[in-house]
Order: C-alpha cells, then structure tokens, then sequence
C-alpha cells in the first residue's frame, strides 16, 4: 500500500481523504494542517502539524497538496518537491509555466516527481483540448463551465458591504453550446457564453439596490457578463444552496476531407455534484501515477499532458488491455 | 518532415493520406499497395508495391498498416514491426492481447515502436473507459455505438443470396441512454442498447421474405438485436447511403462522498460524417506519438494507454501548457 500525506485540510483535502479510501493500493498516511491538530476533525486519518513533515519523508510516498492556487500553492509546490513526490491542482492559468518552471527546478534536483494543475479544469479539459486538436487540425475547441458554483465568484460577492452569504453560480447559455454543435465554429463574446446567478443573503437594513449595483459592475468578475441577483434568506442558503456542483463541456470541431466536406464533433462533459469530491479523485489517480514515475526515475514537473493514462489506474497493463481497449 | 508510409489503400489509406497532408510536420513518403501501381488514384501521393517496400527502410519514419483486422493486420503489423515503426486499427477485442504479444515481441527485438489499436473505438474511447474508470472506482461505464454504418454488419448482409447491396446502421436507444445518465446505474441486455436498421437492394424477382429472415435471424450479427429491413432501389442506395458515417458516447457514472451521496457523470461523444477519415486522423496523430517515442529508445509495443497525451500534438511541450491546460 502506497502512503499519501494530505496537506491542508478544507474541502478538496476532506475529498482527497474520502478518495484515497477507495483506492485498492494506496492508503492515507495522514492529514498535515496548519491548525492545532487535535481541531482538525477528519474522516479517520491522523492529523499532524504541517511543520512537522520533514520528520515523516520515509514514510510518504506521495503529498496531495490541497491549498490554494493564489496564495498556497506557488511557494508550497516547489518547497515541497524538494522532499518529496508531490500532486497540486494549481488553476491560475496565466501563471502555470511560471510555476511549472520553479517546480521542476526544485523536483529535478531533489529527484522527485511533481504533476501540477491536476483536476478537471485544468486538467481533464486540458487532455480533451490536446486529444481532439491534435486528431482535427482544422478544428476550434470551445470551453463552457457549468452550471456550477463558482467559489472564487462566491467570495468576491460575500467581500462586498452588507453581505452576510453568497453563492454564485456559473450557467453556459444553451443557444451557444447549440451553435457550436452545429458546427458553425462561432466567435462569442464573454457574455455570449456564460451568465451568471448570485443568490445573496444581505445585513437587515442593507441597501440592496447598492449591492446589485456592486455586483453586476464588479470587473474581472461580473461586468462582462449578463449576471442576475436575487436576495434569499439565510434559510434558503442553507436549505437550497449547501452543495458544491459544478461541470462543464470541452467541445471540439473539426473538419476533414479533400473538400473540408465532412464534419466531426467531439464532445466531453461532465456533471459533479461534487466539485470538490470530483476534483481531489482526479489528484488520487494523478497521486499513484506520480509514484510510479518516481519509480521510473521519471523526475521533474509533469502536467496530465505528460502522463500515460494508463498510470492511473490501479490495473496492471495486462488487465486495462483485455477490459478496457 | 517526417516521412510516413501509408501500406494499404482503401477507405483508412485514403483517409491516412488527407490527414498526413494537414499536419505541418510530417509528409507522406507514398502508398503501397498490393494493385498494380499504376492503377491506384491517390491524392497525390507516389505509389509503390508492398514487396518494395524494405528498399526505402531508411527513408521512412513511420509505416500505417491501413489493412484489415480479421486477415491483413495479424501478419503484416508484426512483420513491418521488423523494420519500421509502425501504427495499425487491430479491432478484434478478443484477440488484442495476443497481437500485443506477437508485435512487442518484434518490435523490441527489432528496436522500433509499434503502436496497436488506434482509432476511436478501440482507441478514444479506451482512453475515456480507463481515464474516468480509474478517478472514480465506485462507478460503471457504458459504451453506446451509432448512429452510424457498420461495416462488418453490412458485409454480412451482402454475402447473403439474392442481395445486391446492402447498408447497416447501428443505432444506440435513446431510453438506454437517459437511464444512464440518470445515474441509474442499469444493467442491459444487448437487445436494450441498441437496434439495428438495415437498407437492402435485392435482385430483381428475389424473395424479400427469404433474405428478412435470413438478416433478423443471422447469429452473432442481428439475432440479438430487433433489426428492421428497408427494400430499397440501386438508385437510393447510391444518393441517400453513400457516406460512412458513425460515432457513439462512453458514458462512466460513479459516486463518491461518505455515504456515496454525490453522483458524477462523465460522458465522451463522437459524431463523425466519416469514420475512416476520423480514424484515420487519430492514426496519424498517434504516428507522431510513435515516432517520438522511438527517438527516445522508447521500443516495444504500446497501446493508447501507454502514450502521453501532449505526444500526439505538432507543439511543443511550452505551448501546449500556455495554450490548453
């Protein structure tokens, strides 16, 4: 049984616990939090304190960080990798190579492997962009997320004065996803593909119309978008918006032939009622083909575009063939 | 450039030859084929016989073996595995570990990479059974065919006496695929899946009755299925079923969360206007793939499961991060 260390502990950490005992090969080895371990509840495993880690390096076959892509993971991933075998999730795109370019410096000399910015975007979403543009040259790929809650979205509204809770959830717009099928290959605006919904519960006495206001010019966040307010009780937060959906479409066009006469669509989606469950399951598969990398001495930064699919699986190679190919 | 052979010449061949011409790294080095050379139309491409073949050893790259599973591919693949690195479409599920075994045993043995089994099904759709089987291992996964034209099926019917031409149509059922993905996780017969819809020109005086019966009852291709038969002219036949058109879904739901409380649908689709040309496109796809991994003295036979998504892509490593994870 491989050992995997889990470190941080909110909802993609929790997932990652529940993940990893499903697995037939791999087990937790413990939970590392940054909070007085004996108030760290979990689902079984141990808790122990994040600065004591180093004292555990040849028992952990592998570390799933699960903190934040802002302020988390841009100095834990490279500190980390030089220890141990390491999977993040890290989803702030404009500075992936940035940060791939640390983590393999650090995971190269330590001689470890690292994979970064696993999940389902980035990361499934990224494998179906490269599998069906590399088959269709000639193709445009479309991205549509949801509907889902959007937890970055859902912060930036709860920040705002006067709000007490927030939810915010991100819908595709079905007349756009239809054009694409139809394989007009369209150019959209931001606000052609997606709107947004905010569910706000506000302070008694707040001025709501303020808070409207706020929200829908909020930029980076709301302007570009057709965004709709409504204002709920805390009992209906809690009753009708206590879980964390989400999902999306990775669609493909493309078109081949001597005359460019036949079309293809290709078309991946998926639909979680668990984001972060769904998320931290993606890391566990990534977690067990970065150690069998490592055992290949296949060091340095890997991304899901670097790792056979078939290192993800607990079946042996004989196994996934007659089953699965 | 990289120089592909393509050794075969019917529908995939031709296929091969469109698809080589739209990358921007490789080029076809020319066509063998078993007809006389002079009489083989390609786009473009020179024609040579298949026994020259080991004459230009030195000047291609990768060899695709566009024949077919049931006769061409259990001798040729692991025969060119001598001497090429080679790509085929080996279909037969059931005999897929033995020709594993025979190419691998050639191609180490010879140091070139064969790669067995691409396309889309096997092929694409492998890679989705493993990907989302392996993140979520409490979960099932289905595998719808069609619409589209089956070959094998078609060919059956023409072999059968009184019949002039003949077209199949797999077509998945509708009420199967919503249970799915209703998250009902149901069990089918093979009757509940799919139907199939067959479009027949018989001879002229021919008894239609006869040749129904023989088709609905045919073991092993319609026996199982409800199977409807359309009589149709020469002339229909030629305008309205002149394409090959196919596609289906692999469809995995699963569950996670303590009390398995939260339900995950991950569904891949294809809907291709033409199966050869699509198949042909993830071959050439995965002969770039080949070709790296020979660079890298990464020999032996591999499948799918064995070759990094971002292989299959002309860009690089860099840009593949900054553009699509």
């Amino acid at each position: 049984m491989k050992k995997v260390a889990i470190y941080g502990y909110g909802n993609l950490g929790k997932g990652v616990e529940l993940a990893v005992n499903e697995t037939p090969d791999m087990e937790v080895f413990g939970v590392f939090s940054r909070r007085a371990p004996e108030t760290v509840k979990t689902y079984g495993a141990t808790v122990y304190k994040v600065d004591d880690i180093l004292k555990y390096k040849d028992e952990i076959d592998v570390v799933i960080i699960c903190g934040g892509s802002a302020k988390d993971l841009p100095t834990m991933t490279p500190q980390l990798a030089q220890h141990f075998n390491v999977v993040d999730s890290f989803d702030t795109h404009k500075n992936i190579s940035e940060h791939f370019e640390k983590v393999e410096k650090a995971a190269k000399k330590s001689k470890h492997t690292a994979l970064i910015s696993a999940g389902w975007d980035p990361g499934m979403f990224s494998l179906n962009r490269v599998f069906a543009t590399a088959i269709l040259p000639d193709s445009r790929d479309y991205t549509f997320w949801g509907k889902g809650v959007s937890q970055g979205h859902s912060d930036a509204v709860r920040k705002i004065e006067g709000v007490v809770d927030a939810r915010q959830y991100t819908v595709p717009i079905d007349e756009a996803i239809k054009r694409v099928r139809a394989n007009e290959m369209p150019e959209f605006t931001t606000r052609e593909k997606h709107k947004r919904v905010c569910y706000v519960v506000a302070e008694r006495g707040a001025d709501k119309q303020r808070i409207k206001d706020e929200i829908i010019s909020m930029p980076g966040y709301f302007a570009d978008y057709d965004t709709t307010v409504y204002f709920i009780s805390a009992n209906e937060m809690k009753n009708k918006h206590n879980k964390l959906p989400h999902g999306g479409f990775v669609i493909t066009t493309g078109k081949t032939g001597q005359n460019k006469e036949h079309n293809h669509i290709v078309e991946y989606s998926l639909k979680l009622d668990s984001n972060p469950e769904f998320t931290a399951s993606v890391l566990v598969a990534y977690a067990r083909a970065v150690i069998r990398n490592a055992e290949r001495k296949n060091f340095g930064c890997k991304t899901v575009l670097d790792i056979a699919p078939g290192d993800l699986s607990p079946l042996s190679p004989e196994e996934l063939r007659e089953r699965y190919v």
